[in-house]
């Protein structure tokens, strides 16, 4: 077991009724607020003019940075960096999902630099200073409400990239299940599905874990496989939103990540997709993760598989380690495509196999996948090849 | 599910390395340390030279308090708070488990007012401020490394009170599982079964609780369930001993305390043996929960102990509602008083039967225990009776 540092910083409050404490928040960082977020989607919900009467309540003065892209682009966080310039922003409220808080944080790092924000990403940019942000959850998926990292796309070299900073957890986030009532069924199963896939990257670890924090793990996949169907059959179930909200913050927090030992496996594999399909997110780690699951099976990692399937999927214990196994890929499968619904493969998505070269190259842009198990680019490519 | 703010800002410096910080982090609040604790074991085991020795390095001038006692005394908050006055001091630095913690966390409120330190848990003073506080915890047991609260004795009135402020989490803490090696087999019990108080207090809810952290609370009881016997019969198990150490911060954190919907139980049962008898903590918790369990039993309450019989302890979740928890209160005591070694019984341990009038009037000194089953001090008394 190595050593570790814990430290989540971020204040969060969840909830029906916490939108009181969005001015109060906001306030101690100073009076300019830029608010940043997506397509608009806010406006109809109400959650817009929600926050802006609490902003307004509280003598703020709010810029604001609109169509925030799903996969978001360098050019959005560019643009963001100079709003906060032009204005002297001191505090950032992201509205939206993981996408628009990841281009906020890289918004907020940006704005502290002279130098192209896309040098956080491929020349080694250290974030030295940032400026605080806020936010207010839209969707349950990706962690960045409570973690320090942020996935920015490039489409000029179809790159997709992630970085991250101790300087940028967001001061606080709103977590309110509510507001995420009106995230269709199709977003909410691609949002499960990235959470369970942090949880994953995680959990299938070359080395063994700490057990106290495989039993967390666990928890939150039961919760995620529990509450995720819940969610699409009755999307105003507030206990079900509120489970799957609250696991999507810890499902990649600091938390768990403490015994992370190697690089993640289906993410990498993933952002070659999205970066060039700009297909949605969990929707692309849904169709890999049960063929990477097949590609890494044998004697020396089954054992992974084997607690995964008993502890979480219920599979009984007393079977022989492979056959477990295989059932836990299997039940991985059905939860993924049946329960939740998301095409199970990549021809039905329209990812196709003249791709594959280049971006099996460019996941492995550092040599390898060095993840639960090792993968180059050839194993990338026929691991792609099994989701055709 | 009620709406909850969760905010954990306590740093958490984890595993065998990590010392060399110690000088960054006291510095980051000035110069002038006091140190406090509590025997002088400390001394014996080298954990003294090795933080003096870097408090050397980084500069900083130490002051010391030293004998802080187990059940910490309202005296040892009054000089500790005269010292920080009379030396200006900058920064406290707890070294031990929760008892010299909670004491340093109540001179560091008590340092900045000029009333009594006991105010702030007869009077209602409130905390305003206080003085920042680092920890090197020794014992897995209250959590209060990463918590805000801490519980005090008054030996002249008999009184063992507890108090909270969000201004008393240490700002961070150094928890090294090998500094734990040396605690005994039996305060390693004790430690253990206050533990798995704590999660016990919480879990066992007036209100159904959220799915997700309920799947974490298990989590963590069956850490310790696996973990404390192997601490037990192997002191110096590595594993054992970080997995109790870092169950026993989350056990009582603000993730899961955050669906608690009712007042706690056996603590308030057990600070009045321990005000009065001065017993080990966990040793008169331990006695009290298998009873506790026993006498708030009934077709009402029932569900909740099915789920921790079958989720925790494995029991046939196919027996009837009734059985299951019944053999969930005898695997309880099972784990305390075979696998953990401890007494079973308030004879056993001197505690006597004259001396329960009074500690159950003083155990509902708000009129009752408002816990999971509403407890009067006429049901406080037969519990005790049946600890006999």
């Amino acid at each position: 077991m190595k050593d570790f540092i814990y430290n989540i910083p971020t204040k969060v409050y969840f909830g029906k009724d916490q939108m009181g404490n969005l001015g109060t928040e906001l306030s101690k960082y100073g009076k300019r607020v830029l608010l940043t977020y997506g397509g608009g989607s806010i406006k109809k919900t109400g959650l817009y003019d929600q926050a802006m009467a609490e902003m307004k309540k509280a003598g703020l003065e709010v810029f604001e940075l609109s169509g925030i892209e799903p996969n978001p682009r360098i050019g959005s966080v560019r643009k963001g960096a100079e709003m906060c310039k032009e204005h002297n922003i001191d505090v950032l409220l992201a509205i939206g999902g993981g996408s628009t808080i990841d281009a906020t944080k890289w918004i907020a790092a940006s704005a502290c630099v002279e130098h192209d924000a896309w040098d956080f990403f491929t020349k080694g940019a250290v974030v030295e200073k940032a400026l605080p942000i806020v936010t207010i959850l839209t969707l349950a998926a990706t962690g960045s409400e409570m973690n320090f990292g942020g996935v920015i796309s490039n489409p000029e070299t179809q790159d997709k990239l992630a970085a991250s900073s101790q300087l940028l957890f967001p001061k606080a986030s709103f977590l309110n299940p509510e507001v995420t009532y009106t995230v269709s069924k199709y977003q909410t199963a691609c949002g499960s599905a990235d959470i369970l896939s942090h949880i994953f990257e995680i959990y299938f670890n070359a080395e063994g874990s700490m057990f106290m924090l495989d039993s967390i793990m666990e928890g939150l996949m039961k919760t995620v496989i529990k509450y995720a169907p819940i969610a699409i059959a009755e999307p105003e179930n507030y206990e079900a939103r509120a489970n799957l909200m609250w696991a999507s913050s810890w499902g990649i927090s600091g938390l768990i990540r403490a015994v992370q030992t190697c690089a993640w496996s289906c993410h990498p594999m993933e952002h070659e997709l999205s970066a060039v399909y700009d297909i949605t997110h969990g929707l692309g780690l849904a169709i890999l993760t049960p063929r990477w699951m097949q590609y890494c099976l044998d004697e020396s990692t089954v054992d992974r598989y084997v607690k995964l399937g008993v502890n979480v999927f219920g599979i009984d214990a007393s079977l022989p380690p492979m056959e477990i196994a295989e059932k836990a890929i299997e039940a991985t499968a059905d939860f993924l495509f049946n329960k939740l619904g998301l095409d199970d493969t990549f021809t039905k998505v329209g990812i196709k196999e003249e791709d594959f070269d280049i971006m099996a190259q460019k996941a492995c842009r550092k040599g390898c996948i060095a993840g639960f198990k090792t993968l180059y680019a050839e194993d990338v490519k026929k691991i792609y090849e099994m989701c055709l």
